[in-house]
Protein backbone atom coordinates (compact mmCIF):
# COMPACT_ATOMS: atom_id res chain seq x y z
CA UNK A 1 0.00 0.00 0.00
CA UNK A 2 1.36 3.33 -0.88
CA UNK A 3 2.58 5.68 1.83
CA UNK A 4 1.30 8.96 2.59
CA UNK A 5 4.35 11.39 3.41
CA UNK A 6 4.69 15.29 4.04
CA UNK A 7 6.59 16.95 1.63
CA UNK A 8 7.02 21.31 2.30
CA UNK A 9 3.43 21.39 3.84
CA UNK A 10 2.01 18.82 1.51
CA UNK A 11 0.65 15.60 2.22
CA UNK A 12 1.08 13.21 -1.18
CA UNK A 13 1.08 9.65 -2.03
CA UNK A 14 4.71 8.67 -2.01
CA UNK A 15 5.54 8.23 -5.44
CA UNK A 16 4.84 11.92 -5.95
CA UNK A 17 7.49 13.25 -3.62
CA UNK A 18 10.06 14.68 -4.87
CA UNK A 19 12.86 17.22 -4.37
CA UNK A 20 15.07 19.25 -6.90
CA UNK A 21 18.11 17.88 -8.13
CA UNK A 22 19.37 21.29 -6.73
CA UNK A 23 18.58 20.62 -2.85
CA UNK A 24 21.42 20.83 -1.04
CA UNK A 25 20.17 17.36 0.91
CA UNK A 26 21.04 15.62 -2.43
CA UNK A 27 23.79 17.88 -3.59
CA UNK A 28 26.10 18.27 -0.51
CA UNK A 29 24.45 16.41 2.16
CA UNK A 30 23.50 19.52 4.02
CA UNK A 31 20.23 18.43 5.79
CA UNK A 32 19.55 16.84 9.41
CA UNK A 33 17.10 14.14 10.36
CA UNK A 34 15.39 12.34 13.60
CA UNK A 35 13.71 9.22 13.91
CA UNK A 36 10.53 9.29 16.03
CA UNK A 37 9.34 5.94 17.42
CA UNK A 38 5.15 4.96 17.27
CA UNK A 39 4.07 2.63 19.34
CA UNK A 40 0.42 2.14 20.33
CA UNK A 41 -0.24 5.00 18.00
CA UNK A 42 1.58 7.10 19.74
CA UNK A 43 4.55 8.92 19.28
CA UNK A 44 7.93 7.78 21.75
CA UNK A 45 9.99 10.65 23.12
CA UNK A 46 8.77 13.05 20.67
CA UNK A 47 10.25 16.36 22.68
CA UNK A 48 13.36 14.60 22.84
CA UNK A 49 13.55 14.43 19.33
CA UNK A 50 12.33 17.75 18.59
CA UNK A 51 14.72 18.98 20.69
CA UNK A 52 17.85 17.54 19.16
CA UNK A 53 15.97 18.64 15.83
CA UNK A 54 16.67 22.07 16.70
CA UNK A 55 20.25 22.06 18.23
CA UNK A 56 20.94 19.88 15.02
CA UNK A 57 19.78 23.03 12.80
CA UNK A 58 20.96 25.64 15.44
CA UNK A 59 24.52 24.28 15.24
CA UNK A 60 24.51 24.16 10.83
CA UNK A 61 23.14 27.40 11.20
CA UNK A 62 20.08 26.37 9.51
CA UNK A 63 16.45 27.85 9.81
CA UNK A 64 13.58 25.80 11.18
CA UNK A 65 10.20 25.54 9.20
CA UNK A 66 8.64 24.64 11.36
CA UNK A 67 7.63 24.93 14.93
CA UNK A 68 7.69 22.20 17.77
CA UNK A 69 3.90 22.50 18.18
CA UNK A 70 3.44 22.39 14.60
CA UNK A 71 5.87 19.47 13.85
CA UNK A 72 3.51 17.05 16.31
CA UNK A 73 0.90 17.21 14.51
CA UNK A 74 2.50 16.52 11.37
CA UNK A 75 3.41 13.28 13.09
CA UNK A 76 0.14 12.52 14.68
CA UNK A 77 -1.35 12.97 10.88
CA UNK A 78 1.04 11.13 9.47
CA UNK A 79 0.21 8.14 11.61
CA UNK A 80 -3.92 8.55 11.46
CA UNK A 81 -3.38 9.22 7.22
CA UNK A 82 -0.70 5.65 7.30
CA UNK A 83 -2.87 3.82 10.19
CA UNK A 84 0.80 3.56 11.99
CA UNK A 85 -0.11 1.15 15.60
CA UNK A 86 4.14 0.53 15.46
CA UNK A 87 6.83 1.62 13.65
CA UNK A 88 8.63 4.53 13.02
CA UNK A 89 8.61 8.27 11.88
CA UNK A 90 11.11 9.31 9.92
CA UNK A 91 11.68 13.64 9.44
CA UNK A 92 14.58 15.34 7.50
CA UNK A 93 15.30 19.08 7.10
CA UNK A 94 17.92 20.59 4.67
CA UNK A 95 19.13 23.92 4.08
CA UNK A 96 16.71 23.69 0.70
CA UNK A 97 17.08 24.16 -3.31
CA UNK A 98 18.62 27.18 -3.92
CA UNK A 99 19.20 28.23 -7.79
CA UNK A 100 22.12 26.74 -8.24
CA UNK A 101 25.00 24.56 -6.87
CA UNK A 102 27.54 26.57 -4.94
CA UNK A 103 29.63 25.99 -1.51
CA UNK A 104 28.67 29.06 -0.37
CA UNK A 105 25.11 29.01 1.74
CA UNK A 106 22.23 30.14 -0.14
CA UNK A 107 20.24 33.40 0.46
CA UNK A 108 18.94 33.11 4.19
CA UNK A 109 15.42 33.39 2.43
CA UNK A 110 15.75 30.38 0.83
CA UNK A 111 13.10 27.98 1.95
CA UNK A 112 14.33 24.46 3.84
CA UNK A 113 12.96 21.54 2.12
CA UNK A 114 10.73 19.54 5.18
CA UNK A 115 10.22 15.79 4.40
CA UNK A 116 8.50 13.27 6.81
CA UNK A 117 7.63 9.22 6.40
CA UNK A 118 6.56 6.67 7.84
CA UNK A 119 7.53 3.10 8.44
CA UNK A 120 5.40 0.64 9.19
CA UNK A 121 6.82 -2.05 11.80
CA UNK A 122 4.42 -4.11 13.43
CA UNK A 123 5.67 -6.03 16.22
CA UNK A 124 8.38 -3.74 16.31
CA UNK A 125 8.65 -3.67 20.48
CA UNK A 126 8.60 -7.49 20.46
CA UNK A 127 11.49 -7.52 18.67
CA UNK A 128 12.98 -11.12 18.01
CA UNK A 129 16.14 -9.92 17.67
CA UNK A 130 15.88 -8.56 21.43
CA UNK A 131 15.79 -12.18 22.89
CA UNK A 132 17.69 -13.78 20.56
CA UNK A 133 20.36 -10.93 20.78
CA UNK A 134 22.62 -9.36 18.41
CA UNK A 135 26.28 -9.81 16.93
CA UNK A 136 28.61 -7.49 16.26
CA UNK A 137 31.66 -6.94 14.38
CA UNK A 138 34.38 -3.62 15.57
CA UNK A 139 35.43 -1.39 12.15
CA UNK A 140 37.75 1.50 13.08
CA UNK A 141 35.38 5.08 12.70
CA UNK A 142 35.63 7.24 9.63
CA UNK A 143 33.15 9.20 10.29
CA UNK A 144 32.95 13.38 10.31
CA UNK A 145 34.46 15.13 13.69
CA UNK A 146 31.29 16.26 14.49
CA UNK A 147 28.47 13.32 15.22
CA UNK A 148 26.93 15.05 17.66
CA UNK A 149 25.20 16.75 14.54
CA UNK A 150 22.60 14.35 13.31
CA UNK A 151 23.25 14.84 9.48
CA UNK A 152 22.39 13.07 6.73
CA UNK A 153 26.23 11.90 5.97
CA UNK A 154 25.47 8.29 6.64
CA UNK A 155 27.27 7.18 4.01
CA UNK A 156 29.80 5.21 6.12
CA UNK A 157 27.33 3.77 8.77
CA UNK A 158 25.84 2.72 5.81
CA UNK A 159 29.05 0.49 4.66
CA UNK A 160 29.67 -0.44 8.15
CA UNK A 161 26.17 -2.10 7.84
CA UNK A 162 26.90 -3.53 4.67
CA UNK A 163 30.70 -4.73 6.47
CA UNK A 164 28.82 -6.45 8.99
CA UNK A 165 26.34 -7.89 6.88
CA UNK A 166 29.01 -9.35 4.98
CA UNK A 167 30.64 -10.79 8.35
CA UNK A 168 27.38 -12.40 8.96
CA UNK A 169 26.75 -10.27 11.87
CA UNK A 170 24.14 -8.01 13.13
CA UNK A 171 25.77 -4.48 12.97
CA UNK A 172 29.19 -2.58 13.66
CA UNK A 173 30.62 -0.48 16.52
CA UNK A 174 32.84 1.94 15.38
CA UNK A 175 36.46 2.67 17.46
CA UNK A 176 38.43 6.07 17.32
CA UNK A 177 41.70 6.38 19.23
CA UNK A 178 41.81 2.67 21.01
CA UNK A 179 38.11 2.76 22.07
CA UNK A 180 34.28 2.45 21.34
CA UNK A 181 32.29 5.45 19.70
CA UNK A 182 29.01 4.19 18.79
CA UNK A 183 27.14 1.37 16.53
CA UNK A 184 26.75 2.33 13.38
CA UNK A 185 23.04 4.03 14.20
CA UNK A 186 22.88 3.40 18.22
CA UNK A 187 25.02 4.00 21.15
CA UNK A 188 26.73 1.15 22.75
CA UNK A 189 26.92 -0.16 25.93
CA UNK A 190 28.72 -2.93 28.16
CA UNK A 191 28.25 -3.95 32.02
CA UNK A 192 30.36 -5.07 34.39
CA UNK A 193 29.80 -6.05 37.97
CA UNK A 194 26.11 -4.69 37.39
CA UNK A 195 27.54 -1.28 36.31
CA UNK A 196 26.73 0.17 33.02
CA UNK A 197 29.30 1.87 31.04
CA UNK A 198 28.46 3.81 28.16
CA UNK A 199 30.81 6.13 25.86
CA UNK A 200 30.63 10.10 27.48
CA UNK A 201 28.89 12.45 25.38
CA UNK A 202 30.99 15.18 23.02
CA UNK A 203 31.44 15.49 19.59
CA UNK A 204 32.44 11.99 19.27
CA UNK A 205 29.13 10.69 19.18
CA UNK A 206 25.27 11.05 18.67
CA UNK A 207 23.70 12.11 22.31
CA UNK A 208 21.08 9.81 21.48
CA UNK A 209 17.45 10.59 22.79
CA UNK A 210 17.04 6.55 23.73
CA UNK A 211 20.70 6.55 25.59
CA UNK A 212 19.42 9.88 28.17
CA UNK A 213 16.33 8.04 28.58
CA UNK A 214 17.74 4.57 29.24
CA UNK A 215 20.70 6.31 31.85
CA UNK A 216 17.57 8.14 33.47
CA UNK A 217 16.16 4.97 34.61
CA UNK A 218 19.00 3.34 35.21
CA UNK A 219 19.65 5.53 37.95
CA UNK A 220 16.09 5.81 39.12
CA UNK A 221 16.30 1.68 39.28
CA UNK A 222 19.61 2.21 41.84
CA UNK A 223 22.40 1.19 38.95
CA UNK A 224 25.64 2.14 38.76
CA UNK A 225 26.28 4.34 35.71
CA UNK A 226 29.72 5.51 34.17
CA UNK A 227 29.97 7.37 31.27
CA UNK A 228 33.29 7.22 29.78
CA UNK A 229 34.65 5.25 26.51
CA UNK A 230 35.79 1.35 26.48
CA UNK A 231 37.83 -0.60 24.28
CA UNK A 232 36.45 -3.72 22.36
CA UNK A 233 39.08 -5.94 24.56
CA UNK A 234 36.99 -4.83 27.84
CA UNK A 235 33.62 -5.45 26.24
CA UNK A 236 34.61 -8.78 25.30
CA UNK A 237 35.65 -9.07 28.74
CA UNK A 238 31.92 -7.61 29.80
CA UNK A 239 29.11 -9.63 31.51
CA UNK A 240 26.85 -8.44 28.65
CA UNK A 241 26.57 -5.57 26.53
CA UNK A 242 23.80 -3.57 24.54
CA UNK A 243 22.58 -0.94 22.34
CA UNK A 244 20.01 1.60 22.55
CA UNK A 245 18.54 3.64 19.83
CA UNK A 246 14.77 5.21 19.25
CA UNK A 247 14.06 2.19 16.59
CA UNK A 248 15.38 -0.75 18.40
CA UNK A 249 14.58 0.75 22.01
CA UNK A 250 17.55 -1.55 23.88
CA UNK A 251 18.72 -4.16 22.45
CA UNK A 252 20.65 -6.88 23.89
CA UNK A 253 24.30 -7.37 22.05
CA UNK A 254 25.61 -11.31 22.68
CA UNK A 255 28.88 -11.24 20.64
CA UNK A 256 31.61 -8.87 19.57
CA UNK A 257 34.07 -9.47 17.01
CA UNK A 258 33.39 -13.85 17.57
CA UNK A 259 33.85 -13.37 21.65
CA UNK A 260 30.93 -14.93 22.87
CA UNK A 261 29.28 -12.62 26.18
CA UNK A 262 28.45 -14.88 29.24
CA UNK A 263 26.22 -17.74 27.98
CA UNK A 264 25.62 -16.21 25.00
CA UNK A 265 21.95 -15.03 25.42
CA UNK A 266 20.76 -10.98 26.60
CA UNK A 267 22.10 -10.56 30.21
CA UNK A 268 19.65 -9.06 32.55
CA UNK A 269 20.50 -5.82 32.83
CA UNK A 270 19.65 -5.46 29.15
CA UNK A 271 16.49 -7.10 29.71
CA UNK A 272 15.40 -5.55 32.26
CA UNK A 273 16.18 -1.63 30.84
CA UNK A 274 14.37 -2.54 27.84
CA UNK A 275 11.09 -3.58 29.98
CA UNK A 276 11.49 -0.84 32.20
CA UNK A 277 12.05 1.73 28.58
CA UNK A 278 9.08 -0.25 27.06
CA UNK A 279 7.18 0.65 30.18
CA UNK A 280 8.24 4.29 30.68
CA UNK A 281 7.97 5.03 27.03
CA UNK A 282 4.39 3.72 26.39
CA UNK A 283 3.62 5.68 29.21
CA UNK A 284 5.00 8.78 28.50
CA UNK A 285 4.03 8.51 24.73
CA UNK A 286 2.03 11.57 23.05
CA UNK B 1 17.09 31.47 -18.68
CA UNK B 2 16.51 27.89 -17.77
CA UNK B 3 18.61 25.28 -18.19
CA UNK B 4 18.37 21.89 -20.18
CA UNK B 5 19.44 19.07 -17.35
CA UNK B 6 20.28 15.72 -17.40
CA UNK B 7 18.21 12.94 -15.03
CA UNK B 8 18.41 9.30 -15.76
CA UNK B 9 18.20 9.38 -19.35
CA UNK B 10 16.00 12.15 -20.27
CA UNK B 11 17.34 16.11 -21.18
CA UNK B 12 14.55 18.33 -19.50
CA UNK B 13 14.25 21.78 -17.95
CA UNK B 14 15.58 22.28 -14.40
CA UNK B 15 12.55 23.24 -13.14
CA UNK B 16 11.47 19.52 -13.62
CA UNK B 17 14.31 17.67 -12.78
CA UNK B 18 13.39 15.83 -9.27
CA UNK B 19 14.46 12.79 -7.26
CA UNK B 20 12.62 10.64 -4.89
CA UNK B 21 12.45 11.54 -1.42
CA UNK B 22 13.87 7.95 -1.08
CA UNK B 23 16.51 8.24 -3.23
CA UNK B 24 20.06 7.72 -1.39
CA UNK B 25 21.81 10.19 -2.41
CA UNK B 26 19.43 12.75 -0.67
CA UNK B 27 18.68 10.41 2.72
CA UNK B 28 22.08 9.06 3.48
CA UNK B 29 24.64 11.02 1.22
CA UNK B 30 25.05 7.97 -0.82
CA UNK B 31 26.57 9.63 -4.33
CA UNK B 32 29.66 10.66 -5.87
CA UNK B 33 30.05 13.33 -7.95
CA UNK B 34 32.71 14.68 -10.60
CA UNK B 35 32.70 18.40 -12.26
CA UNK B 36 34.25 18.81 -15.31
CA UNK B 37 35.37 21.87 -17.06
CA UNK B 38 34.45 23.43 -20.25
CA UNK B 39 36.54 26.11 -22.30
CA UNK B 40 36.11 26.96 -25.99
CA UNK B 41 33.18 24.75 -25.79
CA UNK B 42 35.43 21.85 -25.57
CA UNK B 43 35.92 18.81 -22.02
CA UNK B 44 38.70 19.92 -20.11
CA UNK B 45 40.33 16.42 -18.78
CA UNK B 46 36.93 14.25 -19.05
CA UNK B 47 38.68 11.54 -19.37
CA UNK B 48 40.52 12.03 -16.10
CA UNK B 49 37.16 12.80 -14.65
CA UNK B 50 35.90 9.96 -16.24
CA UNK B 51 38.07 7.50 -14.91
CA UNK B 52 38.44 9.22 -11.18
CA UNK B 53 34.34 8.53 -11.15
CA UNK B 54 34.60 4.70 -11.93
CA UNK B 55 36.86 4.57 -9.11
CA UNK B 56 34.96 6.69 -6.86
CA UNK B 57 31.73 4.05 -7.50
CA UNK B 58 34.30 0.58 -7.77
CA UNK B 59 35.04 2.19 -3.84
CA UNK B 60 31.68 2.23 -2.68
CA UNK B 61 30.71 -1.21 -4.66
CA UNK B 62 28.29 0.77 -6.61
CA UNK B 63 27.51 0.22 -9.94
CA UNK B 64 27.70 2.67 -12.71
CA UNK B 65 24.18 3.43 -15.08
CA UNK B 66 26.50 4.50 -17.98
CA UNK B 67 29.64 4.39 -20.18
CA UNK B 68 32.25 6.55 -20.49
CA UNK B 69 31.35 6.87 -24.46
CA UNK B 70 27.90 7.44 -23.30
CA UNK B 71 28.79 10.06 -20.52
CA UNK B 72 30.90 12.00 -22.80
CA UNK B 73 27.99 12.12 -25.38
CA UNK B 74 25.91 13.59 -22.71
CA UNK B 75 28.40 16.22 -21.63
CA UNK B 76 28.82 17.24 -25.42
CA UNK B 77 24.84 17.14 -25.39
CA UNK B 78 24.57 19.67 -22.38
CA UNK B 79 27.16 22.00 -23.95
CA UNK B 80 25.11 22.34 -26.86
CA UNK B 81 21.81 22.56 -24.92
CA UNK B 82 22.59 25.29 -23.04
CA UNK B 83 25.10 26.66 -25.08
CA UNK B 84 28.13 26.63 -22.63
CA UNK B 85 31.78 28.49 -24.15
CA UNK B 86 33.50 28.57 -21.01
CA UNK B 87 31.47 26.59 -17.47
CA UNK B 88 31.29 23.41 -16.11
CA UNK B 89 29.52 20.38 -15.91
CA UNK B 90 28.53 18.82 -12.73
CA UNK B 91 27.69 14.93 -12.65
CA UNK B 92 26.39 12.92 -9.99
CA UNK B 93 25.37 9.20 -9.54
CA UNK B 94 23.82 7.99 -6.28
CA UNK B 95 22.82 4.53 -5.24
CA UNK B 96 19.63 5.36 -6.64
CA UNK B 97 16.01 4.86 -4.51
CA UNK B 98 14.75 1.87 -3.23
CA UNK B 99 11.04 1.16 -2.02
CA UNK B 100 12.69 2.24 1.59
CA UNK B 101 15.07 3.90 3.46
CA UNK B 102 17.25 1.41 5.14
CA UNK B 103 20.96 1.08 6.39
CA UNK B 104 21.65 -1.96 4.21
CA UNK B 105 22.12 -1.11 1.02
CA UNK B 106 19.11 -1.68 -1.50
CA UNK B 107 18.84 -4.56 -4.19
CA UNK B 108 21.52 -4.91 -6.96
CA UNK B 109 19.23 -3.87 -9.66
CA UNK B 110 18.13 -0.78 -8.05
CA UNK B 111 19.06 1.49 -11.35
CA UNK B 112 21.31 4.43 -9.67
CA UNK B 113 20.38 7.80 -10.06
CA UNK B 114 22.36 10.04 -12.64
CA UNK B 115 22.08 14.03 -12.96
CA UNK B 116 24.20 16.29 -14.56
CA UNK B 117 23.28 19.69 -14.93
CA UNK B 118 26.12 22.70 -16.32
CA UNK B 119 27.33 25.74 -15.16
CA UNK B 120 27.56 28.84 -17.57
CA UNK B 121 30.54 30.73 -16.39
CA UNK B 122 31.94 33.62 -19.24
CA UNK B 123 35.57 34.35 -17.99
CA UNK B 124 36.00 31.52 -16.15
CA UNK B 125 39.28 31.23 -17.93
CA UNK B 126 40.42 34.99 -17.16
CA UNK B 127 39.26 35.29 -13.37
CA UNK B 128 40.24 38.55 -11.83
CA UNK B 129 40.82 35.95 -8.81
CA UNK B 130 43.88 34.45 -10.72
CA UNK B 131 45.89 38.25 -10.86
CA UNK B 132 44.51 39.28 -7.55
CA UNK B 133 45.25 36.06 -5.63
CA UNK B 134 43.03 34.02 -3.01
CA UNK B 135 43.28 34.70 0.68
CA UNK B 136 42.72 31.50 3.12
CA UNK B 137 42.17 30.56 6.60
CA UNK B 138 43.35 27.34 8.36
CA UNK B 139 40.52 25.23 9.95
CA UNK B 140 40.58 21.78 11.76
CA UNK B 141 39.96 18.91 9.03
CA UNK B 142 36.96 17.30 10.38
CA UNK B 143 35.60 14.92 7.30
CA UNK B 144 35.25 11.65 7.26
CA UNK B 145 38.52 9.44 6.28
CA UNK B 146 37.92 8.27 2.84
CA UNK B 147 38.14 11.53 1.42
CA UNK B 148 40.24 9.75 -1.73
CA UNK B 149 36.54 8.59 -2.61
CA UNK B 150 34.71 12.12 -4.80
CA UNK B 151 31.50 11.74 -2.47
CA UNK B 152 28.88 14.52 -2.00
CA UNK B 153 29.15 14.17 2.22
CA UNK B 154 30.21 17.86 1.03
CA UNK B 155 28.45 19.54 4.57
CA UNK B 156 32.38 20.09 5.98
CA UNK B 157 33.75 21.91 3.26
CA UNK B 158 30.54 24.30 3.04
CA UNK B 159 30.99 25.14 6.48
CA UNK B 160 34.76 25.88 5.82
CA UNK B 161 34.01 27.99 3.12
CA UNK B 162 31.49 29.71 5.06
CA UNK B 163 33.70 30.42 7.67
CA UNK B 164 36.39 32.13 5.18
CA UNK B 165 33.49 34.13 4.30
CA UNK B 166 32.93 35.43 7.27
CA UNK B 167 36.20 35.37 8.33
CA UNK B 168 36.40 38.09 5.09
CA UNK B 169 39.00 35.68 3.14
CA UNK B 170 38.58 33.49 0.16
CA UNK B 171 38.78 30.01 1.41
CA UNK B 172 40.01 27.17 3.80
CA UNK B 173 42.47 24.92 4.22
CA UNK B 174 41.98 22.26 6.49
CA UNK B 175 44.25 20.86 8.72
CA UNK B 176 44.77 17.22 10.39
CA UNK B 177 47.70 15.69 12.64
CA UNK B 178 49.84 19.30 12.29
CA UNK B 179 50.06 18.67 8.05
CA UNK B 180 47.45 20.33 5.67
CA UNK B 181 45.30 18.25 3.64
CA UNK B 182 43.69 20.27 1.43
CA UNK B 183 41.11 23.25 0.71
CA UNK B 184 37.65 22.99 0.68
CA UNK B 185 37.23 21.75 -3.06
CA UNK B 186 40.70 21.96 -4.43
CA UNK B 187 44.47 21.17 -3.42
CA UNK B 188 47.07 23.03 -1.56
CA UNK B 189 50.67 23.83 -3.07
CA UNK B 190 53.46 25.79 -1.33
CA UNK B 191 56.14 27.12 -3.54
CA UNK B 192 59.41 27.23 -1.38
CA UNK B 193 63.18 27.41 -3.36
CA UNK B 194 61.58 26.68 -6.27
CA UNK B 195 60.23 23.61 -5.30
CA UNK B 196 56.45 23.01 -4.98
CA UNK B 197 55.31 20.74 -2.13
CA UNK B 198 51.99 19.28 -1.93
CA UNK B 199 50.40 16.47 0.36
CA UNK B 200 50.85 13.30 -0.66
CA UNK B 201 48.18 10.83 -1.99
CA UNK B 202 46.38 8.79 0.45
CA UNK B 203 42.75 8.83 1.90
CA UNK B 204 43.63 11.55 3.46
CA UNK B 205 42.85 14.08 0.29
CA UNK B 206 41.18 14.42 -2.97
CA UNK B 207 43.31 12.85 -6.04
CA UNK B 208 42.88 15.96 -8.28
CA UNK B 209 42.74 15.38 -11.99
CA UNK B 210 43.79 18.62 -12.08
CA UNK B 211 46.27 17.93 -9.53
CA UNK B 212 47.85 15.36 -11.80
CA UNK B 213 48.24 17.24 -14.71
CA UNK B 214 49.66 20.05 -13.31
CA UNK B 215 52.35 17.92 -11.64
CA UNK B 216 52.91 16.45 -14.99
CA UNK B 217 53.32 19.64 -16.36
CA UNK B 218 55.62 20.83 -13.53
CA UNK B 219 58.25 18.08 -13.60
CA UNK B 220 57.79 18.34 -17.95
CA UNK B 221 58.80 21.71 -17.11
CA UNK B 222 61.65 20.91 -15.08
CA UNK B 223 60.88 22.57 -11.77
CA UNK B 224 60.93 20.58 -8.80
CA UNK B 225 58.23 18.81 -7.18
CA UNK B 226 57.59 17.17 -3.41
CA UNK B 227 54.42 15.58 -2.46
CA UNK B 228 54.45 15.87 1.35
CA UNK B 229 52.63 17.34 4.32
CA UNK B 230 52.99 20.92 5.05
CA UNK B 231 52.33 22.95 7.91
CA UNK B 232 50.64 25.91 8.13
CA UNK B 233 53.63 27.43 9.55
CA UNK B 234 55.66 26.10 6.84
CA UNK B 235 52.65 27.49 4.16
CA UNK B 236 53.62 31.53 5.84
CA UNK B 237 56.98 30.69 5.19
CA UNK B 238 56.94 29.75 1.71
CA UNK B 239 58.02 32.10 -1.50
CA UNK B 240 54.11 31.57 -2.90
CA UNK B 241 51.57 29.17 -2.34
CA UNK B 242 47.85 28.08 -4.86
CA UNK B 243 45.60 25.72 -5.12
CA UNK B 244 44.32 23.62 -8.21
CA UNK B 245 40.85 22.47 -8.85
CA UNK B 246 38.82 21.73 -12.06
CA UNK B 247 36.93 24.87 -11.75
CA UNK B 248 39.77 27.48 -10.55
CA UNK B 249 42.47 25.47 -12.84
CA UNK B 250 45.73 26.92 -10.62
CA UNK B 251 44.95 29.92 -8.37
CA UNK B 252 47.44 31.97 -6.87
CA UNK B 253 47.20 32.09 -3.06
CA UNK B 254 48.65 35.48 -1.08
CA UNK B 255 47.68 34.89 2.36
CA UNK B 256 47.65 32.06 4.76
CA UNK B 257 46.00 32.79 8.51
CA UNK B 258 46.42 36.60 7.91
CA UNK B 259 50.48 36.42 6.76
CA UNK B 260 51.16 37.52 3.97
CA UNK B 261 53.30 35.34 0.78
CA UNK B 262 56.04 37.33 -0.81
CA UNK B 263 54.78 40.69 -2.13
CA UNK B 264 51.13 39.64 -1.66
CA UNK B 265 50.63 39.22 -5.14
CA UNK B 266 50.43 35.72 -7.15
CA UNK B 267 54.15 34.47 -7.35
CA UNK B 268 55.43 33.38 -10.83
CA UNK B 269 55.58 29.63 -10.18
CA UNK B 270 51.78 29.77 -9.66
CA UNK B 271 51.10 31.72 -12.89
CA UNK B 272 53.24 29.68 -15.15
CA UNK B 273 51.83 27.15 -13.81
CA UNK B 274 48.12 28.63 -14.75
CA UNK B 275 48.98 29.41 -18.15
CA UNK B 276 50.72 25.88 -19.02
CA UNK B 277 48.20 24.48 -17.69
CA UNK B 278 45.07 26.46 -19.65
CA UNK B 279 47.26 25.93 -22.82
CA UNK B 280 47.83 22.49 -22.39
CA UNK B 281 44.50 21.33 -21.57
CA UNK B 282 43.04 23.88 -24.06
CA UNK B 283 45.12 22.01 -26.91
CA UNK B 284 43.54 18.54 -25.08
CA UNK B 285 40.31 19.14 -24.69
CA UNK B 286 37.93 17.34 -26.23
Amino acid sequence: MSRTVYLNGDYLPEAEAKVSIFDRGFLMADGVYEVTSVLGGKLIDFAGHAARLERSLSELDMRSPIGTGALLEVHRELVRLNDIDEGMIYLQITRGAPDDRDFVYPPEDTPPTIVLFTQNKPGLADSPAAKRGMKVISIPDERWGRRDIKTVQLLYPSMGKMMAKAAGKDDAWMVEDGAVTEGTSNNAYIVKDNTIITRNLGNEILHGITRAAVLRFAREAQMQVEERGFTIKEAQAADEAFITSASTFVMPVVEIDDATLGDGTPGPVARRLREIYLDESRKAAV
